[in-house]
């Protein structure tokens, strides 16, 4: 047994079977969050609609936000950390893919919104709120990073001491990138259930304010998962064989 | 000049002079971020009063949450890298004295929404919010984490390798709590703005809703800055020459 190389459960890391237990606690923190998300605007918002009911039109937009700007943006973020075995150059490409996918959802839960001030009779302002400020400087700083991210990563030609001293500011922004997303979250949580939680209101906590504060509590706790396995040293990805074209830089490439 | 020591300008590391410099661009804006909010409980919101009047009550809420749950958290974070050439001990006591300011604040800002929510007359109903529950959870993190690092880090007779292991999570939560307080601080600005800015609306933003929304966004800057001066490796404090009690331990127990 002295000789066993790792792999197996029996010697495996503490550190990795710890980050195992977290990262499953994490997507199942992330899969009931969009679940109760649903449900939210199904059961107590009319669900979803198109551009002929902007008040239906307008329930995309938290929905999608939630999967694509919240959920799949973590996800992206833990996919070095998550797949530790797989070979660096496919993590880059997921990685890429994951936020290329986010990205989408994000744009289209902006559509939504903006028709559904726009169609409104009479029209919604846009962009006055604290809310709409942090949650499009998030977008803006999201963009930013993938355009910066995939120049200085993916492609061909960039000295290996430009990606290294890059790396520290794409993991600071991409982080607050995304706490950022989820502060905006919460507060449009609050604002929706202001406006829209009328009848019983909103102060008596009835069923869909409840809903909303524990959807609000799940997308703090999911960001806390996300943003501690994606910085706790000891969960850090170490370099495989396969990573050959990089294995120099590896471990300040992660 | 090859056998200078450190110290002088001119040879001072340039990790160093990047940290001066966003240190003071910290100051400069959690001390704008406090002036604004109380120009904007001042100019709009009718200044400050006591229980009598619990509608100006109200008013010392966001101000002291910003000065001591914001403001001073923040700067209670980062005393050990502003002031690095200061003796661990002394930073310690710092360290926990400013929180213990911070907390003060906080609890004097808790009693006067209670008093301005419950004097109201009709009373308005006390922790539905998002908000609350978010901030509330914030009050607790920072509460139970006092206790914890002073039982840890300051009273005596504590295993050396015990403080080692505290160390990353007195970290980790010091930190959740108070990107958690910046996050309930936005929510809060949220609310206030729709309650509070009716005539002309929040929707057409006048002028009371333009400083809600800057107000926001320095929290949130200021909120970066600390992350990012307390995280950034380069910026960590060496142990000096007078923390021999823990000269020891010093690296891991910044």
């Amino acid at each position: 047994m002295l000789f066993t190389l790792g792999g197996t459960k029996s010697n495996m890391d503490p550190a990795l079977i710890n980050f195992k237990v977290l990262y499953v606690l994490t997507q199942l923190c992330g899969l009931t969050m969009i679940v109760l998300v649903g449900t939210w605007i199904g059961q107590h918002f009319g669900g979803l609609g198109g551009s002929s009911n902007p008040k239906l039109e307008f329930n995309w937009h938290p929905l999608f936000m939630t999967i694509g700007f919240i959920y799949l943006y973590g996800n992206s973020i833990l996919v070095y950390r998550g797949f530790r075995t797989t070979r660096k150059k496919t993590l880059k490409l997921t990685h890429a893919g994951i936020h290329m996918a986010a990205f989408v959802l994000t744009v289209i839960a902006l559509k939504t919104v903006f028709d559904s001030h726009n169609l409104n009779s009479p029209p919604i302002p846009n962009l006055y709120s604290l809310h709409s400020w942090l949650g499009l400087s998030a977008v803006i700083i999201f963009s930013l990073q993938y355009v910066a991210g995939f120049v200085a990563f993916l492609a061909p030609g960039i000295r290996e001491n430009y990606k290294i001293a890059m790396m520290p500011l794409h993991i600071y922004f991409g982080l607050f990138g995304f706490v950022l997303a989820i502060a905006s979250a919460v507060m449009g949580l609050t604002e929706k259930a202001i406006f829209a939680i009328t009848s019983p209101p909103y102060s008596t906590l009835p069923p869909a304010g409840i809903l909303a504060n524990v959807i609000g509590v799940l997308y703090v706790v999911f960001g806390a998962l996300v943003v501690y396995l994606a910085t706790e040293p000891s969960y850090r990805r170490k370099p495989i064989p396969e990573d050959t074209a990089l294995l120099s830089s590896g471990s300040a490439n992660e």
